[in-house]
């Protein structure tokens, strides 16, 4: 059931959410929820909600909602979420160190199997049971461990560099933490969070509210 | 120069990027740039940033573009680049802990100045020379601190009610890790980063390209 429609990254970013809302929903023991029920717990607007899920189709009837379940197998197989995907990390300074033992555990399909750093030593080592070798080795073991995304967390300077490497090897996806705006052809897909920015923003609107 | 205008959240994510490029462009000695190049750098098309530089007033000529000098002064202004804000970051887990070692190098208009983890003693201890007490001290330390922003980083059962506490001490705002959706008053702004949700989200994404 994979979909054949675009869909805008605004929307996919939300799609596990709704998948884990939903799932709360469920466990509740909920069989319809509105799209306002799903705004008031999400706290997304509404009409976001019922234009996000228009992209897949009818899902819900006005009046009636829509069901949990069915929403929920939907959400699922649209997620992919009993297929695991292997991630390599690539930058084990301060941010990356953090990343690596948060690994994400609360991801069943998607768990960090590999890392890089350049003070590995060439043999490698292991930080919470994830083996961590010297970046010369990364499309050696990239490709041993299995490895399908990235997350970029080298210093500004090796950002473009690495990338040119895990474009090289066919890596899929780049979860980019440097400030960089990389270059890649359009067989990778970046994503990108830059802390820095996401902190500014919140200090902007938190100067510029109520004014 | 504080702004009247009410701007999308969308763009006010983006004006840090704006004032990062554009310090990149006056450093090499530009003088003049157009919505184009900042395009080209920035990886955002050409007419999102008119757009968005249109909720700040005619700030280009067309056939001319901007002057530099001029809007980097505009979103240093804007952003309040050289007022100081400080941030607490509550939760020292794995990934707080990795944030509070970041601490954000590159901003210098924000910086962690105290922290909290329930593993803390009374007394506090430091980590990364950043003071660390027990979550009981919460009120008396952010004040005494001067903090006006916290990163939360607490597991999912404590969000809220650490929330809760946050807007009682009148927080101005939260940049918020966890994956709970917080409740709270308009007094407050929140940005939430859910780092688990932007991973699912390019798996998404690679597993749906080129279909």
């Amino acid at each position: 059931m994979k979909q054949e429609v675009k869909i805008p990254q605004a929307t996919t970013k939300r799609l596990p959410l709704y998948y884990r809302f939903l799932k709360n929903f469920a466990t509740e023991g909920k069989k319809r929820i509105s799209s306002q029920e799903l705004s008031d717990a999400m706290k997304i607007d509404s009409a976001t909600i019922r234009r996000d899920f228009s992209y897949f189709g009818a899902l819900g009837k006005k009046g009636y909602g829509y069901d949990v379940q069915y929403l929920l197998e939907f959400f699922r197989q649209t997620l992919d979420q009993d297929e695991v995907m292997n991630v390599a990390l690539i930058g084990v300074g301060n941010l990356g160190n953090g990343l690596l033992k948060y690994n994400f555990q609360k991801n069943h399909n998607t768990r960090i199997v590999v890392a890089f750093d350049s003070k590995a030593p060439m043999e490698g080592t292991t930080i919470s049971d994830i083996p961590v070798f010297h970046p010369d080795r990364l499309e050696e073991m990239y490709k041993e461990f299995g490895a399908e995304l990235a997350i970029l967390t080298v210093s500004s300077r090796s950002a473009q560099m690495m990338t040119d490497r895990l474009v090289k090897i066919n890596a899929k996806g780049i979860l980019n933490f440097t400030p960089v705006r990389l270059s890649v052809p359009d067989t990778i897909k970046v994503m990108n969070i830059d802390l820095s920015v996401e902190l500014q923003a919140l200090t902007y609107l938190v100067r510029n509210s109520g004014k």
